[in-house]
């Protein structure tokens, strides 16, 4: 993939307006200006606030043959400029090289399709790629993103397919005696028919919130692409907030740009089982709100890291609400739980009390280099010791968004078959 | 406001594993790696791929007593850093300083309670807040962003209050042959009642989308805030795209992250006035898919710069939809406009013809500097030869944001009275 922007781009820097227009101002009276400036909106120029691009006709990233990736950042007066990417070749790191206009440049061979999240280190700031207005938010840091196509990352990508609706709404909490923020994703067509869907829970990880899976996650692409290709049941896909000292993400609460995102586990009210024990509570507002099929075989919850202790805790405390549940590289180090409060308390009867009430998925996905790998080891004996029937895979790599994203395209197909 | 932070920050930074983990990992052997990561594991930490600030303890923005914000940078090897705002004193530039100990820091005395947007430029390299994870994108740049309270700037931010949902949702356009992207904000309890709404269809500027107003415009705090204030009627505000030639915002069109955003006129389609004949499809996909008031008295249009282009034609061709119209900075110089297209031909008639209709507001607003202060000036000669009734409002500075916001602060609470 070529980007063919370049001409856009250069013919752009001709219309960074407001600074000529500053300067402009100290020299000419206000008669002239007007003339001017009639002139130069004759151009059929509206321009906003900020326009132009910082960098000029630079491009970056620049996605080529074989997903061959070239980063440039224009930093003549710069010591030195690395980057960092979340991709597995060299540890995502490279040192970047000058060329005589103070452009800096490093090439990636060849990225195995995927959605790519990076930042630049210039002389020890870091910082986001200035020409890529592409961001993603995860937990506390802004990253660049790009994507490489003809494989996953195609799912990733938005396509010529009928798109579901994306809603940011909030639900009031009984438990936490509060209103809550959560996105809906609701499939194509949902607006239209008088169709009832089945629902999909699904939770984020620690330090993240109701943005995570819809950024980061992909979740309204992945979503349309597998319907569009009849992979997966037209569903609606519910990203409660769970983190039980918020109301929602990070600039959405009352605390505003004060509350700078962290992990969940600096924060009060972490893992003392509340929001699992009461996750009825959206269910209800869901199945109330929504035209969703309001039965366990039309249930399933899923969620990562932290999202993932939380699936667990929430099917086994609900026996009756979830045929499909999903741990997704699960946060299950139970020395790190206090195992005695009423959320976590009793586990293997729980367990057992859900298999007699029938589960269709119990499906667990894990990355060899996971540093809560032993964890989900500990917890498969759990689940053999009691006969508790699940499906387990491992992937590659560690505890990242690749491998979460990857898991939602191998869950979402075995979800609400007849 | 002070930062409440700095130790939760500070905390946050001990937890940043992934480095640490790749450098045991070479050192030791996997039997003793997983004690020690069970270690630091039971400390609680679920952690995420790319967690922690980047920036240790730094706090950036400040916000102090009278609203003097401090902004610091830590850039140790720099030579140079500044800092450009939109803020007006000193034209929002400022050259900041360094201390002992690599950090540079700069503050501007007191700033007057409103949204900001700003950016960093180090050694000729222009960047975001490393620390300050909240930022817009205006056109196809991306600005950390702080609000200063006790004014404006308080109906810009979350409050205890009830909240509106925000939906991503897509129409099918006839007119141009595809599906297209709008935002809808319906009113707190608009899912529990089953009350009609009056609705404002709010357009952006030229190089705009359909994110513009829900982000710089602030759109969900404003009526959230002015809603439970009863200041305004409860309504729906839809955001179309209104780029002829974009089925929606950058990075949501099948272009995905190869379409780098532009102004608009840049772009085919650019005012040839399909998109402002065909508005009707726009209204109809609304009135049938939510609860309006489908009815003149209970229909607003509203715009800016570009927008406010095409609330005007848009109304004017449609004499019978709108009793409410906002003209935000209007991009009206007709020199630029072919008149003799059949959605800007004959407008003198097709004005008196909406008079004729009965409107119950026209509303204008420009701030006195702005580039199309005249074009504004010529056109209310338009109106005033013809006795076009029309409230017309001046403001300070030009055209940008702070006005756009602080114009629909003014103009909402207007709408929809008996």
């Amino acid at each position: 993939m070529i980007n063919p922007l370049e001409p856009a781009l250069r013919k752009q820097a001709r219309f960074n307006l407001p600074n000529r227009f500053l300067a402009l101002q100290k020299l000419i009276t206000k008669k002239v200006l007007t003339i001017i400036l009639t002139a130069i909106v004759s151009f059929g120029v509206r321009a906003q606030q900020n326009t132009g691009f910082r960098q000029g006709s630079l491009v970056s990233p620049q996605i080529s043959e074989g997903n061959s990736v070239t980063f440039r950042l224009k930093a003549p007066l710069a010591q030195s400029v690395s980057i960092k990417g979340d991709w597995e070749a060299d540890g995502g790191k490279g040192t970047m090289t000058k060329d005589a206009s103070g452009v800096w440049s490093f090439t990636v061979a060849s990225l195995p399709s995927d959605m790519y999240l990076y930042t630049f280190t210039v002389d020890s700031v870091q910082l986001l790629d200035p020409v890529n207005p592409f961001v993603c938010r995860d937990v506390g840091n802004l990253f660049s993103v790009l994507i490489t196509n003809n494989g996953k990352g195609d799912y990733y990508s938005v396509k010529e397919v009928p798109h579901g609706s994306v809603a940011r709404t909030w639900y009031p909490s009984t438990a936490f005696k509060t209103s809550r923020r959560m996105t809906v994703y609701t499939p194509p067509g949902y607006e239209e028919s008088k169709t009832r869907y089945p629902v999909l829970y699904l939770l984020h990880g620690s330090g993240g919130d109701e943005e995570a899976w819809v950024t980061l996650g992909a979740v309204p692409r992945i979503l349309d692409n597998l319907i569009a290709e009849r992979k997966v049941e037209p569903m609606i896909v519910v990203m409660p907030n769970g983190n039980p000292s918020k109301q929602a993400a990070p600039g959405e609460t009352k605390e505003n740009l004060a509350y700078r995102p962290v992990m969940s586990n600096t924060l009060p009210g972490y893992k003392e089982g509340s929001y699992e024990l009461s996750f009825k509570e959206i269910v209800d507002f869901v199945d109330t709100h929504y035209r969703t099929q309001a039965m366990k075989s039309k249930r399933a919850v899923a969620g990562l890291s932290m999202g993932g202790f939380h699936s667990l805790f929430v099917s086994a405390n609900h026996p009756d609400l979830f045929d499909y549940v999903g741990l997704f590289s699960p946060g299950i180090n139970f020395k790190t739980v206090n195992m005695n409060l009423p959320a976590y308390n009793d586990l293997e009867n729980k367990l057992a009390a859900q298999m007699k009430k029938g589960i269709k998925l119990y499906w667990m996905g894990i990355g060899k280099t996971d540093m809560l790998y032993e964890p989900l080891q500990e917890y498969k004996k759990i689940l053999d010791k009691i006969h508790f029937p699940y499906k387990y895979v491992e992937s590659s790599r560690g505890h990242i968004w690749s491998n979460w994203r990857s898991y939602l395209l191998e869950f979402t197909p075995l979800l609400f078959k007849k």
